[in-house]
């Protein structure tokens, strides 16, 4: 069994821990973000982590209505400049707690009387240290480079703090379910089989989410990226739309993540677009009817709130982008080119 | 001779009137900016106007300190939630003022007491008349479809709007200086002959920035999947080693856009690491050394600031993708399945 294969079926545990065992550290956290009342969110993160930052930005516009903004973390290191950050709060977000430039934000950022947290799965690393507040993952080693269960624990870090925030026991219900969502999304991928041999010989895919499902969009994307080194190209459905839809040939491969929730009728439309440029569509979905709009399609569990939905419906994501690689020959746990963690300034 | 050729050709003369006809107008909005003293800026566009926000994300954080957020129009549209912006100053960007959902955020924005500002090309458009204040782009009418003189006009707004907010005459000189380092460029662009030829069968491209420049990356890449339906994947360089990096082979095209500047040195040092790997490298650059590291180079001409850099490293893309598109036989002022204004929602 390769390492990534065990990760990826280990979620639905590392989601029960970190829901049980850092409850009482998120609501901490979330009464000092009452208390200090920011006028705005900023995230620093870079890789899987930033597609943890965007899903925060949605969750906590929409439930928390608090603006988040990406941190661009070279103006602190290349350009040496720190915008006033004073009234927000900063939020770092990386897997090994080691990313430089992310750090320097969260460090200038406290040095300017922000409120800060971090969120990583390594409680000894830099960044476990350098914030007020620190969220551990506790999500074990991830071996494997490309990164699976740390991306699904951020989320769900993400998630109870957005629910905490918010203090609405329908969401803190919700939530609770999230490990069962999660084994059960793990069946159907598993149940998927070897029909992504069809793709063996593909050599680009675009991939469409809207909503709380950008992020899933680029998460897939990358794992697509990592593991099976071929171009993939995440877009909002609305972007799609506004220029890159001009490159869509007959043939022309497109994932679509479309569970049901306020973005499902504008997927369905793009959907429909997609088969009448004779498209190749991969659709991900809790609707069957949806699914039949694709040529190949991955299925989630029914009944999954649409905005827990994204730590679901990367699951057949990251199966697909596992499958596809080991189809192509390619070692899945140590891509070619690519280490386990990144410094960059 | 192609609208687009004509439009690029236009963009001296484009900024020049812009500087000097919304100077006192630019002038006006940074004193109400500084009156108001917004805890941050938010910036909704949508396709080529969110990459002219991500140029404003880096100049108005290292120069006016400003911290920007980039809007999802989308918590907006199709959530229905509004983040809260009262502390904001909240700018909407649209050649055409016509996208609706970007608009959304500035009416929204208004109501709830943030400072608001549209910058679009019609002055008689509904996001001319949102926001309390409008910057026009004077730009002329644009006939093709894939945005170009647009584009650098939104640039050199957001350019004057940097200057005026630091009220700094070494800014304000060197921006002066713009019309001429456009024009130069163009020249350098229109010598470069038909070398495009050599990429008339690539069927994909990734495309690095960094800094002000991660823009220009995300801005040539769409020129490209607009008028040669081709992938084009656009990085900063930093998010690029976290992964996709992976996927280049030998032979795989990446274009670089390397002007002189902070980044430069490790732009380099990417160019060093992409010819081990054997890719063929596209570079734009004022140092002829740099152009060095290419197969195929794109000349600037020096003394551009850096901070200037994007309103003309830009232009040599633009040049590329038309073309590109030129020697595929495609239709440059009317891309298949694009129309000059999208509708999202």
């Amino acid at each position: 069994m390769y390492h990534i294969e065990k990760e990826i079926a280990e979620q639905p545990e590392v989601i029960a821990r970190l829901l049980l065992e850092e409850r009482d550290n998120v609501a901490t956290i979330a009464r000092a973000i009452r208390d200090f009342n920011p006028a705005f969110v900023l995230i620093a993160a870079r890789g899987t982590s930033d597609n943890a930052a965007r899903y925060a930005q949605y969750l906590l516009g929409i439930k928390a209505k608090l603006p988040v903004a990406l941190a661009a973390p070279s103006i602190h290191t290349l350009y040496e400049a720190q915008p006033h950050m004073g009234k927000a709060l900063v939020i770092g977000i990386s897997q090994s707690g080691r990313s430089a430039d992310v750090n320097q934000v969260v460090i200038d950022a406290r040095a300017q009387g922000a409120l800060t947290l971090t969120i990583t799965n390594n409680p000894d690393s830099p960044m476990a240290q350098s914030a007020a507040y620190h969220i551990c993952l506790r999500a074990g080693e991830e071996i494997s480079v490309a990164a699976t269960k740390t991306y699904t624990a951020q989320l769900t870090a993400i998630a109870m703090l957005g629910a905490a925030l918010v203090d609405d026991s329908k969401l803190r219900d919700e939530i609770g379910e999230l490990p069962g969502y999660a084994a059960a999304t793990i069946n159907l991928a598993e149940d998927a089989g070897d029909r992504v041999e069809r793709y063996r010989y593909m050599e680009r895919i675009a991939l469409i989410g809207r909503g709380y499902n950008y992020c899933t969009a680029f998460e897939i994307a990358l794992k697509i990226k990592e593991l099976c080194y071929l171009v993939g190209e995440e877009y909002s459905e609305a972007d799609f739309r506004h220029g890159p839809i001009a490159m869509i040939a007959p043939g022309f491969p497109v994932m679509v993540v479309a569970p049901s929730g306020a973005t499902l009728p504008l997927l369905v439309d793009l959907l429909e677009n997609l088969q009448e440029r004779r498209a190749e569509c991969l659709v991900i979905s809790d609707v069957a009817e949806v699914r039949q709009h694709g040529q190949y399609a991955m299925s989630l569990p029914t009944g999954i709130p649409e905005w827990l939905s994204p730590i679901c419906a990367v699951i057949p994501g990251q199966h697909f982008a596992m499958r596809l690689a080991l189809a192509k020959g390619h070692s899945v746990d140590k891509p070619q080119g690519l280490s386990k963690v990144t410094i960059t300034r």
